[in-house]
């Protein structure tokens, strides 16, 4: 049961944070200046691929989802920190997203 | 206005229809005689990926978001077409989720 | 006979396409400016995920293919232009690629 | 220099890796009989799209390129062991190749 719950939120979170990361991936190449932002772009779209490849994890009851989401905390997490250090509002979203993100997936991943 | 109504709503029935053809792939492959669902697995995979494609597209507001979700539309009908012909609820969730993905892309490819 | 030799031509085409629009991605945010180097940094995902998607396509004999090429064709060209009006040489070999790729593509989906 | 050919060799083995895998899962739903194939399938989808991943990681030079391919020969051996075990052509080239990317991902995590 609280497996099944812990499955529900990770995917959740996992769908949330791909689009965050989708959308700060865009919106930073829409910056004035983004020669600061390269990390950011850069994990974004790892980000964003990772948990669209964990989502299909959950749903197909993947014997590898708990290892799937184990690195895509980690990469969540990673996301996380880089977007948090830039004031612009989509970073910060992307963060926020991310971190959520990522504690789901320990817990899953646990 | 209409513009981004329509891309909203399309935004949200290709993830619902990402979720339905994953899920739908994987019970599929659980039913204990899958020999006349092969169509279904193989186009439940086609439209999941086109679907995550489409939207990747959207979010980052892409040129080709309009040509990406006219293919999207009709890799979607020929998947509810096929699943519709199944009677397991995962095919008949899936038919419907895709139904819906297809009249949303064709309005956002319109 | 020639529908053979021009999926194995497209397949590896795709591939090659791929490839160079990751490293070109990758290369971009290396720049030390890359703010003119938006549309080429976004084009290289799409165009990299598009080829990805049109692999599997032709290799699982979709009944599609010839519709996903044709997109891929579009995405390919619009990537090779962009990629061409940059003198790196990542930017350059990228184009190759894509301009390849899109003729390719072409005659798969004619 | 032992480390660059480890990484050109781990993207040439997760190239065809996933190559295999693509046409093992297309030719495993066209047996007349797929049943016993369940997993094969299954497998074959969830490798594909981990190796498909692993490329984008070592062709960006993702700081999580060792981690991801420590998941990937994971998952590759798995799909290896899994088609071992079915006597098609398909099943059995998809193994070995399969198992050649385990190894290639094992070198290049350590």
């Amino acid at each position: 049961m609280v497996q099944l719950q812990n499955s529900q939120a990770c995917l959740e979170a996992c769908i949330s944070c791909m689009e965050a990361c989708n959308r700060c991936f865009h919106q930073c190449l829409s910056e004035q200046n983004h020669d600061e932002l390269s990390e950011c772009i850069r994990l974004d779209r790892e980000c964003a691929d990772m948990c669209a490849f964990a989502v299909r994890a959950i749903e197909a009851e993947s014997p590898f989802a708990a290892e799937i989401c184990a690195l895509c905390a980690g990469i969540c997490e990673a996301c996380a920190k880089e977007c948090q250090m830039h004031d612009h509002d989509h970073c910060q979203a992307c963060a926020k997203a991310c971190f959520t993100c990522a504690e789901a997936c320990r817990k899953m991943a646990a």
